[in-house]
């Protein structure tokens, strides 16, 4: 195989292939990139950790066609130094890889590509959604997902079409996250809703290649045991998460009747000033409400106690309500919103968090409350 | 105590004051800072881990003297996040401080002083050097202190003064930084030389403390056991290290005879190219010198090979070094430095590096080669 690259389109896609091949792989075939091209002016590559996998391409001037193996980040380390020029590369017939670029010449090892995995088929994708609601939407529960890696169907994140609606919710057990939005599709099916439970390293990966995307349509589907993501010229399948996503409904309080209108600034100020003195395991936070006021405190045998006071429009009654106070911090940083609306009924049941404007979204947060 | 304190003033020298105090100490005592006021209006604060010892002061309307124990980490977590105002604190009377800062409230747990350890009188100190030369210097050869905590006499740096004259020196073993600089010392005495073994940790914060005092002069000097570094309104001592530093004039090259000039840039983007193929533990890179040319070459049985050629003004003769390339990437990254002069002599003497435009300090770097 014998082909020509620019250093900064072969890069830009290595750079997306490198998140997804594993740096620390048991199977060493799958630290490698499977490169394929026939004769003419477009490179396949290909990475997989079996898991995931993403499917790129690139312009190339291709003088012998072929499919070799090449190691991905060796081949991303050399590239990122080598000077904005053409890469050379031909096969010496026996295993290796030659890369030339002006005075700087390597031979890889490039293994044969025969005992590489076969990558999952892309199938027509129904479904398509602008890469900037995307971009909004992952982000805002992603990290509601569950870091213990037994409770393996809450380690993604629940991916809901219905009609053009799109909603993706994902919770921990402890707090659930909640943002859809009407009319998301630009390409839809009529058809039945469509329920898929995504990796939330899948939904990271999405985010980042819809980064690239500015506001392209991003085309997705799924096959019986993938997801897949067409963004551009890269296709991004992963693995479904088996199993079932809890039955949430019956989480989403209905009832909250008492709601505090806070500014965001503020309210991330005061939990992280009283979160240095909380309890370093439970992080246990209180919330006292008052006629106009609202008291936050914290304290622990080791460190002391805090209080901070808030002036607030809120009527009444008297409460105390607790919580983990960084499971707030997670939303108020994830929710970009100028003021946050704390909605609640009493003090055992769950508490909602909203931004003030959803700015189009429906974006929701349940946190259980702790024994006060 | 009661004394009331501006938040920025206070914040400045705790972030200072939670670089000498260890987050994970065994001796709990040591996670606090002293701090210590008489009527009137400046605060002194210290802490300390034992080895080195930080002392400073800022700007306070002190009520009601005394001194007193806080939590170095937490006060700065709590500082860090209050609103820019005055910070009021109110001992309790029973071992607790309260703060208050507009609406927020603390209360944190105030050992008594008593077993906090005594620290370091600060001797007078004789010498004194603008911080624009500390900061020069020390970056310059810290990285060639030793990692390796058995061999104690090499995680320092050997500080010299002679005259007017400042040198800094450190090695690990397998290479050696060297720099000074006549007419160093703005204040200095006549007397015999001085030679410090100052610890790599104390030369670190004695940087961090010169980057924050533009070209103020820092005065230094020592008792028997502590080097002391007096920064604007704050002292920093440090336990010398015992032990005598290597006699390394004996490792200077003095018949180096050959030299080649590199541009910089295009050294490092070489070295860091073919660094990706060479083996993983020794780093083993080869430079091959030519009439006119250099090559620069790596392999290893796991990666490949890699081959760099250099257009350099060389007469010849040809021949092969062997060198560890991080050792010369630590020189280059430190140096800032244009061009580079590499010497050497033969296949198995000591390389030297030096930077082209010395700008006024003579800094000399010293490898030992690998056996090609």
């Amino acid at each position: 195989m014998e082909f020509s690259v620019a250093k900064a389109d072969l890069l830009k896609e290595l750079a997306f292939l490198n998140n997804v091949v594993e740096k620390k792989t048991t199977i060493p075939i799958l630290s490698n990139l499977l490169i394929t091209g026939a004769s003419g002016g477009q490179l396949s590559l290909a990475g997989t950790d079996l898991d995931a996998t993403l499917k790129t391409s690139c312009p190339a001037t291709i003088k012998q066609g072929g499919t070799i193996l090449l190691p991905a980040r060796r081949l991303f380390d050399i590239a990122r130094n080598l000077p904005d020029a053409d890469i050379h590369f031909k096969s010496d017939g026996s295993g290796n890889m030659n890369l030339t670029c002006e005075r700087s010449r390597f031979r890889l090892f490039s293994p044969t590509p025969e005992n590489y995995p076969s990558l999952p088929e892309t199938p027509p994708l129904p479904l398509a959604v602008s890469a900037g609601i995307l971009r909004t939407m992952i982000p805002r529960v992603l990290f509601a997902t569950s870091q213990e890696e037994s409770r393996y169907q809450l380690n993604g994140v629940q991916v809901a079409v219905n009609g053009r609606l799109l909603r993706m919710v994902a919770t921990d057990g402890h707090r659930l996250a909640f943002i859809e939005k009407p009319d998301s599709l630009s390409v839809g099916e009529a058809g039945k809703p469509v329920n898929l439970l995504i990796p939330k390293k899948t939904l990271a990966e999405v985010a980042r290649l819809a980064a690239d995307a500015t506001d392209a349509d991003i085309a997705f589907g799924q096959d019986d045991h993938h997801v897949f993501f067409q963004v551009g010229a890269r296709t991004f399948a992963s693995r479904l998460l088996a199993g079932q996503f809890p039955n949430y409904e019956g989480v989403m309080p209905k009832s909250n009747d008492k709601s505090i209108v806070f500014e965001t600034d503020r309210l991330v100020a005061a939990f992280k000033r009283v979160g240095v003195v909380a309890d370093e395991t439970t992080h246990a936070v209180k919330l006292h409400t008052a006629e106009g006021r609202v008291e936050i405190t914290a304290q622990s045998p080791e460190s002391g106690e805090a209080v901070e006071t808030l002036s607030v429009d809120y009527p009444g009654p008297s409460m105390t309500i607790a919580f983990n106070v960084s499971y707030m911090m997670d939303f108020l940083t994830a929710a970009h919103s100028t003021q946050t609306r704390f909605e609640f009924k009493d003090e055992i049941s769950q508490i909602e968090l909203r931004p003030v404007d959803g700015d189009g979204y429906t974006y929701r947060y349940v946190v259980m409350p702790m024994r006060a």
